[in-house]
């Protein structure tokens, strides 16, 4: 477990004490968190704010020379609208706590050259498995399934 | 030209007037627009909110059961993000105001089953055109281009 996965899997259980969606992400640049965030769906009612899109608007605005040197730690496999935003600026490398509860966008994002790092941490694994059985509809509404 | 390109044309020159990117969207259920929004990349500092998803968070928290049964007019082609919030929350179509100053992800839409209408309608080219002429640097930014 890296120190910024840890950093992310922190962000996620913010998440889970504010009452929300636990997934957190943490967007690195030279070896520094320069952005983090959560799932803000239920505290914000936002169908945005996913975890790895508030970590990029926490982080602010960065041209794509920067983005490209960056690495985006995520709790949870990126959705295809995460992954679009990952695509759009040019971040090139992605780590993922887990996959097994929920796979994103994966083969887009190595399909365009992003390289993937998919851990599989128990703890990832535990969080969404938890909040999942418990919380159908509201995953369900996440990620956009009836 | 449609009242809904009409309604989002609206947005786009509201972001003008803000002294933000021109680009706008509303999202229609039933003929009757549920969200509307224009770019806010200079108005709120935000990497997250181009048009189509300033539409989307205005429009609150909906089931993909309701989405499905969306349109989306959007004043420029949708980038890879926007695309991806359209495939994550299953909306099935998008009309489109142009795409001749900015192509975005319409192949991956088109591959997803999204039908798109594209109108190259000439207030949505001029206004883009005029942007991008005297805001090269910050409409880079706006698409991830170094």
């Amino acid at each position: 477990m890296t120190k910024f996965m840890e950093e992310a899997i922190k962000e996620a259980k913010l998440g889970a004490i504010e009452g929300g969606i636990p997934i957190g992400a943490v967007l690195v640049y030279k070896n520094k968190v320069i952005g983090r965030g959560h799932n803000k769906r239920i505290q914000k009612n936002s169908v945005v704010f996913h975890a790895e899109m508030d970590a990029l608007e926490n982080a602010g605005r960065i041209n794509s020379s920067i983005y490209k040197d960056c690495e985006l730690y995520t709790t949870l496999s990126p959705c295809i609208m995460c992954s679009g935003a990952i695509l759009l600026y040019n971040i090139k490398k992605v780590i993922i706590g887990e996959n097994k509860t929920f796979k994103g966008a994966e083969e887009l994002l190595e399909k365009n050259g992003v390289k993937l790092e998919v851990l599989n941490d128990k703890n990832c694994i535990d969080m969404m498995e938890e909040f999942i059985k418990s919380n159908e509809e509201l995953w369900n509404e996440d990620i956009g399934k009836e």
